[in-house]
């Protein structure tokens, strides 16, 4: 539940008919006053429209809000998907009174398939400004696809509010951004330090979680800042920023398909951050450390299988390194039974913490992931996405 | 079956008490006479004592011989661990009248756990040379762990024969070479030559197969010639053992810890074979692609968004990209009904091709995978590996 909402967004959610469930899954956020934005996307090579047309944009600076269409990636859809998506943009732009470029779009589902325009223009014909709302937990689910949880967090920062709403539970290991994630606040930050900060964040956060290294074509993390909150202390925003979209992380891997687990690989004592993230990386999405994590196994031989995949790394060194389980320590020095018993513990509850120390520097980085289990499986064999 | 066998190579296993089955888990061939070798290792930062042993031994030039124990990696296990690998070959060596170089020694199986010694001791005090036997069925099974069958393959070259076994099913993505496969043939071939065809052929066959991207910390790949055949033709023998490497790779591929299909990912129009194999390994590794071909989803959406992920491969751009399965072309020409229904059948097969053609330029290669199934993650939830 939201409960501090920023002034002056302006929030419609419908359904445009992407599924057959008549299901809320076109999401329009837009900020009634000029905003600063910055915004980050996927690196596909495979990357589709929405997100041509959103980095474009971005580049221009005058965003103030968005549109989402979800349940549909319009990604490989050709020439046809272009037009599509510029179409659904136009439409969206001449409603609310703005210029195309000062709104992103976004789009995230099945790939190779057409949106079915027919239904997505009978509820643009519906749109009309202002927006009645300003619901952002509407928002938080309509831009939904398998997550089982709508994922919103809200947060003060002085007098200004931020609010940020996220997705994704599969076809999740972003670079530079997250499937699909946005905040709003009406904090006045300028431009330049929104930008620094927003990179600085995303960078420890969304770019920090894999659910199964399969990195989306539609990727996307903005920020709108419409500064009716005035200003606000930079540094404690970031704070505040780095927190929510911390928690908007960790909901994302704990609701990972069909993830029973949350977990945290802790690096420390590396070369540099970099490393410590490579190797935490390298940890988190090894298939045998999440299904081990998945029978609560306290099989430490699989996460130094996994470190020493980072096969470039001369300086990691068997000698050096250190592994954990939440406060317990495993190699070196192996746990007793005593110890083994807590280890297994460790390994049941809903949060799993591996900590390594690589004992070369003092780089340190954390990633998030989640356990591998059968109902990935299922889910990702049975259905199209 | 193997069916020819290649002269003057001695075989023996036995049970060494690695776990509690009394199955064979103690694998020894040694040629009667000198021979040339070559062998290619881990690249794993946590490569056990086995590994390390054995790349002094090749480096030598001398090795005539193998010495392997299943079902304990013998990894991450210290000082002792050391001492014990130290121990078990110089045991092997005295008993078979050769000096400690002159024989490679392999584990596999779990890490982090001491050899039993009293019991592998014991299995050591039994050995008497020359060995009664030459019976490579009998080391392809004795080398297994989690395989569900035993991979060994004989071929003819000229006068020569060639046998080849190798095991290996899970954390298995070699790189420089397999989990354990090893090579006999009494082919009378020159060191050099014998070394440039082996790690020709490893590159293309070992080398391009993934069944879960996790490397393992003991891979060896090894070649003995003990010359007693005589001369071959050189390129002969290079395809003779291409086609020998590529039978163990794809039973590798189709015995995958959990698998029910063989996944061949064909690429070329790459700019080069690099970026062939790298688009290849991204596409047959993708937790989605393996789930879909398993569900037989024909979503060649996943496909897109896997060779996608090439993400510095900023040649790649959809619009020169092409995708197949079997002899059908999905993008960007789609599937009409008929098509639909043809590529189905070919993705209910227990062989699925994906093709893919980048449009760049002539550079090709093959890789060689599994589908993802409810049983990968059963057996390694279970399993303590």
């Amino acid at each position: 539940m939201v409960q501090h909402t920023p002034r002056g967004f302006r929030v419609h959610t419908a359904s445009a008919g992407l599924s057959d469930d008549g299901r809320d899954d076109l999401t329009i956020v837009v900020s009634e006053t000029p905003a600063v934005a910055c915004a980050m996307f996927t690196k596909s090579r495979f990357a589709g429209p929405s997100v041509v047309l959103s980095r474009e944009a971005v580049a221009d600076f005058s965003a103030r809000g968005f549109v989402v269409l979800a349940r549909n990636a319009n990604v490989a859809t050709g020439k046809l998907g272009m037009e599509n998506a510029v179409e659904v943009r136009r439409r969206v732009a001449q409603a609310v009174g703005l210029s195309d470029q000062e709104l992103l779009i976004a789009a995230t589902g099945v790939i190779g398939v057409q949106f079915p325009m027919d239904s997505v223009r009978a509820a643009l014909d519906e749109l009309q400004w202002p927006f009645d709302g300003n619901d952002f937990d509407a928002a938080a689910h309509s831009i939904m696809t398998t997550d089982t949880k709508a994922k919103v967090i809200s947060l003060k920062c002085g007098d200004a509010s931020l609010v940020g709403i996220a997705k994704g539970v599969g076809m999740l290991e972003p670079n530079m951004a997250t499937m699909l994630t946005f905040f709003c606040t009406d904090a006045d930050i300028p431009q330049p330090e929104l930008d620094r900060v927003f990179r600085s964040v995303i960078a420890r956060t969304f770019n920090a979680v894999s659910i199964d290294t399969d990195t989306s074509t539609s990727d996307t993390a903005a920020i709108f800042a419409n500064g009716q909150a005035g200003p606000v202390d930079v540094d404690e925003f970031e704070r505040v920023l780095y927190d929510a979209a911390l928690r908007l992380v960790r909901e994302i891997a704990r609701d990972g398909e069909g993830a029973t687990k949350l977990i945290e690989v802790h690096v420390s004592g590396a070369r540099d951050d970099d490393q410590a993230k490579r190797v935490g990386k390298t940890v988190v999405n090894s298939p045998l450390v999440k299904t081990a994590v998945h029978g609560s196994d306290p099989n430490w031989g699989r996460v130094a299988m996994a470190i020493g995949k980072c096969q470039d790394d001369l300086d990691i060194v068997p000698e050096r390194v250190r592994i954990g389980f939440g406060d317990l320590d495993v190699y070196p020095d192996l746990p007793d039974e005593d110890a083994m018993a807590r280890l297994v513990e460790h390994l049941e509850g809903d949060t799993v913490q591996i900590n390594i120390d690589l004992g070369i520097a003092d780089g340190g980085f954390t990633v998030y992931g989640c356990d591998l289990t059968e109902g990935y499986v299922r889910l990702n064999s049975e259905y199209t996405t």
